[in-house]
């Protein structure tokens, strides 16, 4: 019983450490074409060959929320497999786009250590990378998750705690090299609003919503790699509920959310996030985003427009926190991200 | 909110208008596995490259409904969303068989419009058709829906009925470039019997069923990018069920078809079809053909078939409709299609 | 009605028959794609091109027990449509690695009678060959089955009992050619054991489970071409339960053993298997490894492992059978099979 993976506690991890993820991942159109069946996700750049071409790029790239799954569920057992939260996300970046036929692999650094009070758990934060089959970096991003200690005597390690970036500055967004929207066709694409039409503060309801299942999350978490048995032992929680993976509300809100912001194509940053609640099977997870900033960018036609992504089961109202500032019950989801527009 | 797509209501549509449907989609083996896993399909000529060759074609490809639902999908935005009721399909013919890495695109002309005498509601009736990335055209079927007014006081258009065929004659059947059945291999194909085997009048009883998933309708109806609320939400019907898909039960019941008709191969011509009755998470599909005509095609050794596709949940006879003249209960599904088969 | 397939009964099989079984089948990253979806797999030969490739091999092949289960599934409508039961498996050797692009096909060979002494049933024993577009064949196992009698005054056969190994000696099983793990990563494969690191006799629990859905195990069997209706008509049954396919089971159970196993690679020998008890959806699977015998191997740095797998649904111990000698109720499966694993 020795051999199977009893995952890392919060004594195991030190500063500055590199941890090397196992498995890794090549991807093809099967991967695209589930993304696609799991999710009601049209943006054109991710469906058509053809329409990322005219925007300037060889290929549809895999969906980036896709690439980051692929990247975060190889650090799972490695990283979360003794967690008892996951408290943040923080400086997100998509570097490369991910075609079909590429293979990733991820590591993450070790970059901030806090042993909690109660002396037994701790915060542990990553910045975790995903590199393609060339050495190339596909993207990155810094998770901070509170892990069990399993030796209760095991000495507290000298608090770091890294400096992370609340928001990516415009200047620290990659755009995929090539891509040009100077002659995107908005036709295709779904919707007529382009960049100069959203205006910070803005908000838009996405309208549409998504009654989930069991099989459905639970073959996207697998498609990720990602083996957390909460998400598919039903007799693990007391409560005999399959915890969803939060990634797949992530997604789920970002395919929603094509309902107005068809044209917000390429995720390029990811500032902040926060699972607020837990999803089940059987929630319907509707979503609305508020428009934070607006930014240009070098390249031709492309807009970055920063969002705020919210998934709810049922909320009715544009609200996020109760009066005593806490996630209403009905919020998933608090997403902060930047995505690249036509101009 | 005003950025979300509220659908297009009776007095949007004029006659001739044409609508250039979004979201392009690059098909790979990805959407073929997703096909086999979701319904029971085993036509050897969508199942194996080299039966595709031995045939004449260049390779397998897509199942010709899974072509009719990436094509139809797109146009559920523009034509569908406020629909109160599908009413039926007519002239339907695949022209170009679609291959891993063709890009599809549809577009639909306006060809009649008939207001309803209660002044709420109109008739819609469009002609689609699918588009490869050369500008071929794979696919074209008419459609008619009736739709929801928003504004009352609009004027009714003037009537247009189509003049539209009740069959497709055997000379308006585009055959494949380069189809040869003439060294069709039966054992291969998994049945002995053979165009000439089958004679009009005659009833197969396709024997299996299927029992309906939430999860798997779900997938099929996203993979095609048929976002329509209805089918997805559970909060969004009265009675909490969500509505499955008519395409879904075409899909199955022409699949679960293949035990009696393996070798009804390619469906090149689509005369008409009805939903009969709504479908539901926990029904269990059945199937039953017959066989409406036969016609020779000019094509090495392919016949063409007429067939009459009636899914039910659980109906025992081959009866459609009860004494007052309307479908049974139990019938899904009445679809009139025309197939080659080797002679 | 004449025209779908009854199956065969027992009277219908003959010594020395071979059957060409129907629906050949092209495989693609679409398949791999799903069977990461519907299974916990990690192994990393089966999930990375660049892994494989360090491994000798021109890319990474569909799992072992996908191409296992595409060449089974193919049996189905000629060995096992009126089976009564599945009784065992012998001398599966998995002799090609097998890889997208290529075609499958089967056929099986009867090579053992035996009329029950009721005179209602047999024993067919078929020895099944799935072979490649290039006739070459990739993998082979023999499987026994009770089949009913149609006609129960057909004459009993003469009895012929096939002389089946109970194991496969080591010098039987087939190395894929240019295997090669010298260069073996064992970080990226995910644990350290190697082949030195197990010992006959020793117990791995794997740990994890998984809760079986409906509308999984229904796209996986349907992924396979396995059609018998037990697995997808919920009336079938008087029970109401759809019975899941055991190879669901085995690939379930398999993957799950990764955890423990990950060195595991690739399955190269199927030496004996029995389903103990049905699995319907809601069971959680888990799984445990007996390690039965290693023997080394001529390719450089590749050893071989015999392995016990056992499914269970909730046992708690490695336990297989009570007093009476019988397979507790909550085991699934008893697998037993030879893996090559890095020296």
């Amino acid at each position: 019983m020795a051999k199977t993976n009893p995952g890392r506690f919060f004594e195991d991890y030190s500063i500055g450490q590199v941890i090397e993820h196992a498995v890794p991942r090549t991807v093809s159109g099967g991967e695209r074409a589930l993304y696609h069946a799991l999710y009601p996700a049209r943006h054109a750049l991710y469906s058509s060959d053809e329409f990322a071409r005219a925007c300037g790029l060889p290929a549809s790239p895999l969906d980036d929320l896709a690439a980051f799954h692929v990247v975060f569920g190889k650090t799972v057992p490695d990283v979360s497999l003794n967690a008892v939260a996951n408290l943040g996300y923080a400086e997100g970046r998509w570097l490369k786009p991910v075609y079909a036929g590429d293979t990733l692999r991820s590591s993450s650094e070790v970059i901030g250590l806090k042993q909690n009070s109660n002396g037994k758990t701790g915060v542990v934060y990553v910045r975790t990378t995903g590199t393609n089959q060339n050495g190339e970096t596909v993207m990155e991003y810094c998770r901070w998750v509170m892990v069990r200690k399993k030796d209760l005597d095991a000495p507290a390690p000298e608090t770091v705690m890294p400096e992370l970036k609340s928001v990516l500055a415009p200047e620290d967004l990659v755009i995929p090299e090539g891509l040009d929207f100077s002659a995107y066709d908005f036709t295709l694409a779904g919707e007529p609003h382009r960049w100069g039409d959203y205006e910070p503060g803005e908000t838009i309801d996405h309208v549409d919503g998504v009654t989930i299942e069991e099989a459905e999350h639970m073959m996207a978490t697998r498609l990720w790699q990602n083996t957390a048995k909460v998400h598919f032992d039903a007799t693990f929680r007391p409560d005999g509920q399959r915890l969803i993976y939060g990634g797949h509300v992530i997604s789920m809100a970002r395919a929603l959310s094509f309902n107005g912001l068809a044209n917000a194509q390429m995720i390029v940053g990811l500032n902040g996030g926060a699972h607020a609640n837990p999803c089940f099977s059987g929630d319907t997870v509707k979503a609305w985003t508020e428009v934070l900033d607006k930014a240009d960018t070098p390249a031709p036609g492309v807009g970055a427009i920063r969002l705020r992504l919210v998934a709810t089961k049922g909320g009715e109202s544009f609200t996020l926190r109760g009066e005593d500032g806490k996630y209403l019950p009905e919020v998933l989801l608090d997403l902060d991200y930047w995505a690249l527009m036509p101009q």
